[in-house]
């Protein structure tokens, strides 16, 4: 039934790593009072209408754009390329895929150079770069270190109706999977790539898309994290913590999901595990293992499963979602016609854990 | 409407910290495997009937006996007392109230000498006593630390229905309350009170009593809990994690709520707050206050508010549960019923958070 | 050798815990630098020769008073009472030991009300106080918390020629020793005493004195120890870490030294254990013992041993010196004249602790 | 005055990352006990006179090898290399650089296969390999976690005479430099290169060598750490503590330096921070910078500069140690000769870092 995207004669980028988000929000000072006040992410530079943030540990120019506009969407999420060649390249490749795509050889945003974005086969708008500014990497500005301080920003994650069309389409491109969640039927849920050696740069959530799922962030502890969801008590904004914090079955990662003012979802996340080898196994679990999405069994809210942000084409117009036909992870999970468990049925303990090794 | 419980003219026995819980248990093995082999705690002595548990800072000889029976209950919650004195200050006392109660020079249990145990007015068994024996204070033995270690007992949990009749017989013996939840109604759904200096050597949760809400053990670090979660994670007893982990409005601790092979609830709990002034500043939550439970509004399972121990009499029984008139906190702000809310309507931020210094 | 002070007739004032020290400084802008911009202390209210402080979890007007003068020096180590009648017993009970005294009935600083300050036996300037403005109790402030934060303070440590001596003057007054340094032939190098439930409110350090050696602050968890060492290093004041980090052996907290601007030394403390019932075991440590100060053997430095800030008599000026004329812990411990070990000679592992059960 | 290595014509085999080292022991059952029963490392295999140990989150066979012999030293170091193909191209490399070389196609040790291992131009061991076989990836085991769990191997860190000579060479080999430490005249006294996307994978210390100075294990937090120290102090084997914890300046990571009963070092290590990007800052420390080896200007001890292990030729023989002629960092920062500062002469605040973005 998957109509697979094809896999151009040309090669690859060599993507290194997801880099940036450019995310459009309706109301610039709230947005900067969650990102800077809340978050403290730091500023690189800003203006009247936009705002450039970055982490703790990061060099190049930002992490986030903050751009006013009138409709809350994902305008871009850029990876970086390995070389300016790279950027050819990959301009190269969407054009045989057929993409929309468009160069400035001055960037689209500041701080980023010659840039290349294309509206991707699943509808996503994608940007490759090499050239950035280079700004102070505040590693050791232990002075500026919160008490949730967030140091990297660590992955995309993104919501698409068909994953193993998106999935072939990011394998071609040279991303490696590290997890999926699949059932007995063959139905993928969910799948996790990466071209750094952390579990994923980006995954694929299968629902309703393109719709951008949520932005990641890392922490060096899990006390940062906690440290986050005390503070957003405090501020009497604990509505705005939208599920966890928790341990993840798929990447092992302590967790927890934020909305910022546009409803855009934040992840704060550490401590997953290195994938740089080749043949790092792939870890695959059954869709109603209780413990995959949260290792200790809570529950995924449904909002976690059915909101999203928009995306926007080229053009800056909200891209149309597209329904995702096969089995909804929440309905076969959750409620009365889902069901999870814990344990195989007449299993003291243990559970059937698919691929892992 | 409530019935107030005389204050005695005898002096109250000097109650220095709650000490130990006495559990029965159905299956002594699938409990030692659950309270030694998962939680670690520490076996002062057993024999093929009853094992005498400590965390890891404990001096006395358990702070926690499992005894085998045919129905799982709490037989006893018991307090230290200041001297030898005191155990007949507390025998002379609930003789005054009326209760029925029962003194044996040589102890109930191994490594507690003179004791005396009583039904109290609230038809709780408690036991006073200041003889024990001294056993290797594990402080130190960190070749003994594990990741999720217990380092004291801390507190228990009574469900009773009236709330204001328990407290008042509490501060009657001594005990100071450090915070509660009330409705604008005067409807008292909880209290917390200390002998210690923490926020409770016990508290009162409004609901069907006697019953025994839970045990609590405290660790030294957030981490530590997190561990005893990922750990359950790892044996696939994840569904035994009833409530958490997470941040509590009231006392401010980090906390986790599991269920023992018989459905006891423990509490895993770290990081209150000093209350040894003698005008520790009480705080009153309102029930409708969606983070006084959980401090970033994370709901509380109805389990929670539902489930809780049978305690026992002096001949063993188990004691009738009366239930309670006023109303429940769960069906005040769970449900279609219930409402709560993180701020006051109108309010950007904040909550009206009564007493509170 | 020892002159005892003589135990008073008259009952001891009920002390309930080691609650501000006032810290003459020589400038006040530097010290505030210190004080709030790095250690995170909160300002409760200040003019320009006084600033009043804070920790978090206090709300009592003040923990730490700063006022400017011209020489460095401890002007008062107060503790709080019971209630207000115990000013009345404090200064009674200094009067019987024949030391000077001065009452003020509206305080000696802001935020005090009625309050003895006594130059003691030992020379040390103490108050006693029960009556102070409450202030918000910054507790639940996370939005105020810093990787860092001081959440309560913990205790006083003095330095004095004779420990015996301080010792029973000390237990006369209602402390109780937790912890004890000796030596085989009965030398006494430092004492360890409370009256909270912890492991101590003062302590005594044999040497030259009167001298305060050291003001302790609390934090909830190592990491917040770390994060204040990580911050003096990226202020590129590393050089104002004097020892530590560490774990201690006595009092089994993690624990670190750093030097105010005047060389006023701020410990900051973490982890030690519960001390409330009343027959806490006492332990003794062996001075020869290499963990006992640090558990991991480090060693400490010579300044540690040596440095202290001078205290001030009633009328401000610096209380003469006298040299302890016993062994000195230093001279046993460290260089060609002293030696330590991890283990008795011939013992593969283990080490006599003393009277530690 | 440097006799550099000369860059061979032929490609450097793709290294992934440091996987293993293989140490020679004296007393297998003493080793055992170490890297086991006190750091937890879990045994894939072992019979009576090798074990092969691995970290947590470790899926080949192996981190360590621990094999009996009568003089303990280092016999290899190995890398992973990314493909058969891989393991070729490293024996034609080293083979043009006139090195002895030694290809096993089933490998040198149990669950390695095909393999090559040489005597490298500086003297060292180096072995590359791909072929592993794959074992229970531990990651989820939290049942099996301990409170200082070694997650991952992260790093070598060899002792060689002349740093800008092996830097050289590795740089050929595709190593890429993160930090290093020179002094104004040029001298280098170390550096840091990786593969793997973290600050490195093996480091060249200035000394006398070829020596090994140090295996690195990484844990998940810094706490972990603590842990390790406070169980090596209940082990009474804290004189087995050489030097930490603490922060790195290079690195930034946490860390500590203890001695197997060989000697033998071994780092323990946690966050330190991503060097993925082709243009990742390079960091240069001034020697004199008191903050370079630890971020609070902790001493480095004497024996952290002057002890090492001897590397093995494939005889198993020891190499020679050659001497190093350039000044050495111990004598220029340690001592009535040395002089390190924490400010710039003149400087309030800040040091002057090189070449740091």
């Amino acid at each position: 039934m998957t109509d697979f995207i094809p896999t151009p004669a040309l090669p690859a980028p060599d993507i290194v790593r997801s880099a940036y988000m450019e995310l459009v929000v309706t109301d610039l000072a709230k947005s900067r009072a969650f990102y800077v006040d809340v978050l403290g992410l730091h500023v690189t530079e800003e203006d009247e209408n936009t705002i450039y943030l970055r982490s703790l540990e990061e060099f190049i120019h930002h992490n986030l754009v903050l751009r006013k506009g009138p409709v809350a969407a994902v305008a871009v999420a850029a990876f970086r390329v390995k070389s300016p060649a790279e950027v050819d390249a990959a301009e190269a490749y969407y054009r045989e895929l057929g993409c929309r795509t468009e160069r400035r050889r001055d960037g689209f945003v500041k701080g980023i150079g010659d840039a290349v974005r294309v509206e991707d086969p699943l509808g996503f708008p994608y940007e490759f770069f090499y050239e950035t500014t280079h700004v102070e990497r505040l590693t050791r500005r232990y002075d500026l270190y919160s008490a949730g301080e967030l140091v990297r920003l660590d992955h995309f994650n993104q919501v698409t109706p068909d994953v193993p069309k998106g999935r072939k389409y990011l394998e071609d491109l040279g991303f490696r999977v590290s997890e999926d969640i699949k059932d007995s039927d063959g139905v993928t849920y969910a799948a996790w790539m990466h071209r750094k050696q952390t579990v994923h740069d980006t995954a694929l959530t299968g629902g309703d898309g393109p719709r951008m799922h949520h932005l990641a962030f890392a922490t060096h502890e899990k006390a940062n994290i906690i440290a986050i969801c005390d503070k957003m008590g405090a501020l009497r904004i604990s509505d705005r913590i939208e599920r966890g914090p928790g341990r993840h079955g798929v990447s092992n990662a302590f967790y927890l999901y934020i909305l910022d003012p546009d409803d855009h979802r934040i992840e704060i996340y550490t401590q997953d595990y290195y994938t740089g080898d080749p043949d790092n196994p792939i870890v695959t679990w059954d869709v109603h293992d209780n413990q995959r999405r949260d290792w200790w069994g809570n529950p995924v809210v449904p909002s976690w499963y059915t909101e999203a942000s928009l995306v926007l084409d080229l053009d800056g117009k909200p891209q149309a979602v597209v329904k995702r036909t096969e089995s909804s992870e929440m309905a076969v999970t959750v409620g009365a016609d889902g069901f999870s468990y814990t344990r195989e049925p007449g299993e003291e303990r243990g559970f059937k854990m698919g691929s892992q090794l």
